[in-house]
């Protein structure tokens, strides 16, 4: 197990004499980073001739340059640019498939130090074990994570879709009370029924702030933002255009503009940014965020990216920086701890280059990346790290036969489809009439359709499947499949025959969660996913590679939408049409639908 | 006794549907306040045509003008400006001698909703039950008040002064675990202390920062400022230049820039103000607040006023209003309560005119000011408020004789004297050689000398008497007496013969507390102070008259220096030279000095 985590860095109340002493020089620092400018995110100035003296991972001061006399050890930042490490104030670790302790590495090297994540991914598969699984994971990793509290397990309702999961408001009280990194609620996301007062919703916001916690939100719809904001919710991390952002910043709500990946439609942080570029409005509660990330990207496009891409949009390299460190912390409470280089915070810093890019990262004081690369100690550290209980390992729970696919049909009939379209998000409901024909093929060939199954995988049902199909999904041959059906994580499966459906499904069934392509009865690529089904257990590297390939198949498969999208397919709170275990879900009206209605 | 408090507005846990059904339309607001222009502290930008929503004492919404179509009590601002009500990140309620109910009504004529109170002189006089029937008062009164825990009482040591209280770390902890409006910990003012490691004041820290409660601070001089931050101390409310007030930022502490009157010495925001006017320090991090305030004063020059100052200074309305309200709110966590009009704030609001001057004030959704004038309702709610426990009105202990002045010498000496400069808060000291003579008064009239006597009130001393002697005073004739001698509160009187002295002295002990004038032994001005020694019982605007007589026979007696100087002579941490009870102490060396040596 390793030794460099939150806790190797001691409370400041059992350290303020030591570091008052070192502040006052009457003791010496551990460390001591000299030739540097340094980013102040409080007053938003980059100061040229600094020192940074460190003692016991905290900072003790900030000193004009050449103030230390002593024979403390000495690191020459040569010119460059030392700052805060980065805040992220909205993540979903699971998203990128890895376990917290993995998701530190890609952090640290994007000079990520601190993130409040929202484990609901994981909640909705295993309950409150799964979310108290992730926080003993996190208070093992080399980074600062703490947790907005899943608010909206299930997504839905049982009605509509089977989950493993259900945070009642008690569970998320007791989640609170048991839990001191519990510091929010998560990500209120069921807007709709928050500004219609359902009961449930309420009742979980209470749990919240009762306790003092504040909550987060993801609203879309200018017509729902005061009455989300009147509800107590106090962040977001989504805002289409300049004109929902203003409409959320004047309802009192942080403003957490989403960096995605060029590949994604999730960046709308050059939207959102224009309520202070162009509307005039003030950035001081403006924060940005991450959100999600596959693997892969995260180690190309993590939270410094997208502080880059707001310098892009117009802001100052130390206005970014701060929305990227200091308004994160302020936000959650925590800016007397991190977010900034002020005397007992944590010596959580990075030192970025002319381009805002970071070089090396210190955690705790402790050097962990350097020249763009981890070190050697990180490296040890990483090596073992929190093994899941047993259980975790243990969440594809399938009965022994399954039948995939639907039964021809011998008359006309109308089918609902579910057509898919770029980027993913959203899919539409396509009513096609099929008349009889010998084989499912010369449907397909027909409408340019596939078969979509999804399959109860928490062992709460007696083998739910439900039988759908695509159109428009592209794929060419053999079957794609995934035990990560948002937001129950159900397992999803589309193909063009039964035989490569059943051989991805029992793939996902022996490594207990992943994704895969499987052609001619073969599996091509897989990232497996053992942990919850949603979670691999190896390093974020690795993982990145598996996910490449695992894009490169998909693609190649002919698959019209990535991976994401097709995720998203069971989520059954966006329009228009989608598949979760129970069958076809309608979203506007949140009716099951049939398959096939008389033509 | 008033009902309306700080808890006529139910927590927003318990009112997040109707508040939700109010902003989608569905249900109606109690009052909307129409025709108004709305700043935003949020954005730092006046809005045009908008309406307040309010519902329960909360904002439901603010909408575009003509929004709301039913048939709920409207208001006209008549184009006025409608902000949140300020928020006041620092003050002592007992230097305006008032109770807090009484406060209350000075704070809301001036705009002011909440303030962050310490209240560690009622603290250096009854310990934690002074503290305690403070916070007693401030939950009957009709404003927010939170509380910054008294972290340095006594502000010296028992070697130097009998205080009456003693805040130990762990009365201070119970404080906090006991009172949820204990916020913080207040101005831990004995900032050589800290920096020098001190084992008591860091206990002390620790008692707070272990509970996760921020640390208030006051300090001097460059060279203790990271020591100071180191601590955690996170807050200062004085930077007398612009560059400790960059230090301050720097080290992370949040300034609050203290606005004093004209008349006093405490102005020290325009000073401080230019770390952002002139060195381009980002204003986010940096609030206004009073400290202090005569009662009289307090009508005249509240937070409203200096807010102006900061507009004077350079500050846009919409950002100097923010640093009154937005900003003491997020330094203390409480912005999704109060500091701006975001949706499920309380409606505590101020109707401005265009010199940002307070025309209405709502407290709770309630008004309680219009047109500059206090409402029939806070009138009512005003009439009867909370009553001090017996205890509280006898505090002033002394035995039956005290001879108030010293033996005239009758060899040759020097005097170690005490020199009164304006503004009267350093003192100088003065050594004067006197020959023998035949009374007192001609070495007075050579030497421009008069007796100060400092006199043990607490009834832990078998009567503590000092006599010191005053050079530069200029007092006339008769005495000038106080019950209100920092910080521990004994009793400090100045005079030209024992007999007035006594007179000032026996007025003190019948009233058990107050500030008065003798001439000729008679009372000519006396503000009576039963509660504590400290505190009036009446309201507001009949204290401020009594203080402004009092500071018209004050300046008629001639005294060089105003009463609020004259009640810091005994505060021991200020140079030169203090007297307390137990005699003349050196301040540098924390010695105590002989009144008279061998010449």
């Amino acid at each position: 197990m390793g030794t460099l985590t939150r806790f190797s860095v001691q409370p400041l109340s059992a350290m303020t004499r030591r570091l008052a002493a070192v502040a006052m020089g009457s003791a010496e620092p551990d460390l001591v980073i000299g030739g540097a400018r340094v980013l102040s995110t409080y007053s938003e100035r980059i100061l040229p001739d600094r020192e940074v003296w460190i003692a016991g991972g905290r900072i003790a001061a900030v000193k004009p340059a050449g103030s230390h006399k002593g024979s403390a050890k000495r690191y020459d930042a040569k010119g460059g640019i030392i700052a805060p490490g980065l805040v992220d104030p909205h993540i979903h670790i699971e998203s990128s498939m890895v376990t917290a302790c993995a998701y530190a590495e890609a952090a640290l090297l994007n000079g990520t130090t601190t993130i409040f994540c929202d484990s609901h991914e994981i909640g909705n598969v295993m309950d409150v074990a799964g979310v108290e699984a992730m926080l003993e994971d996190a208070r093992e990793a080399p980074l600062s994570i703490f947790l907005t509290v899943p608010s909206t397990v299930p997504a839905t309702s049982p009605q509509l879709e089977t989950a493993g999961g259900d945070l009642t408001p008690d569970k998320i009280g007791a989640l609170f009370d048991k839990w001191p990194e519990a510091v929010a609620l998560g990500e209120k996301m069921d807007f709709v029924q928050v500004a219609m007062g359902d009961e449930r919703s309420h009742a979980i916001l209470a749990a919240a702030l009762q306790r003092g916690r504040p909550v987060s939100g993801h609203v879309y719809g200018r017509e729902f933002v005061s009455a989300y904001a009147a509800s107590g919710v106090t962040d977001t991390h989504e805002a289409i255009d300049r004109e929902i952002a203003d409409d959320m910043l004047e309802a009192g709500i942080w403003l957490f503009l989403r960096g995605g990946p060029p590949t994604t439609p999730w960046h709308s942080l050059p939207q959102a940014i224009r309520t202070i570029t162009e509307l005039g409005a003030s950035h001081k509660r403006i924060a940005v965020c991450t959100d999600d990330r596959d693997a892969d990207d995260l180690l190309l496009f993590g939270l410094d990216w997208v502080v880059r891409e707001a310098i892009k949009a117009g802001m100052s390299p130390e206005k970014a920086w701060s929305m990227g460190s200091l308004h994160g912390a302020t936000r959650f409470g925590a800016e007397g701890e991190i977010g900034g280089l002020g005397g007992g915070r944590r010596a959580d810093l990075v030192l970025l280059d002319d381009a805002m890019k970071p070089v090396n990262t210190w955690y705790g004081g402790e050097l962990v990346v350097e020249g763009g690369k981890i070190t050697p100690l990180l490296d040890r550290e990483l090596s073992t790290r929190y093994r899941y209980p047993e259980a975790a390992y243990h969440t594809v729970k399938l009965p022994k036969e399954l039948k995939l696919t639907p039964e021809l049909p011998t008359e006309p009939v109308t089918v609902n489809a579910i057509r898919t379209e770029l980027p993913g998000i959203t899919l539409g409901h396509e009513k096609i009439r099929l008349e009889p024909a010998n084989d499912w093929q010369s449907h397909f060939d027909r409408h340019g359709l596939c078969f979509v199954t999804v399959v109860e995988r928490h062992g709460k049902s007696d083998g739910n499947v439900a039988h759908g199909l695509l159109s428009n999904f592209a794929l060419k041959r053999g079957a794609v499949a995934s035990s990560v059906g948002h937001d129950s994580h159900n397992i999803i499966i589309a193909g063009v025959n039964e035989a490569d459906m059943q051989v991805a499904l029992r793939a996902i069934q022996d490594t207990q969660g992943g994704v895969c392509v499987v052609v001619d009865g073969k599996v091509t690529a897989m990232v497996e996913l053992p942990i919850a089904g949603l979670l691999s257990d190896k390093r974020v590297t690795e993982v990145a590679e598996e996910m490449k390939l695992l894009k490169k198949e998909w693609e190649a498969a002919g698959c019209s939408i990535p991976y994401m999208g097709f995720n998203l397919i069971p989520l059954s709170v966006i329009p228009e049409i989608r598949i979760t275990d129970k069958g076809l879900v309608l979203v506007p009206q949140m009716e099951i639908a049939p398959l096939f209605e008389d033509a």
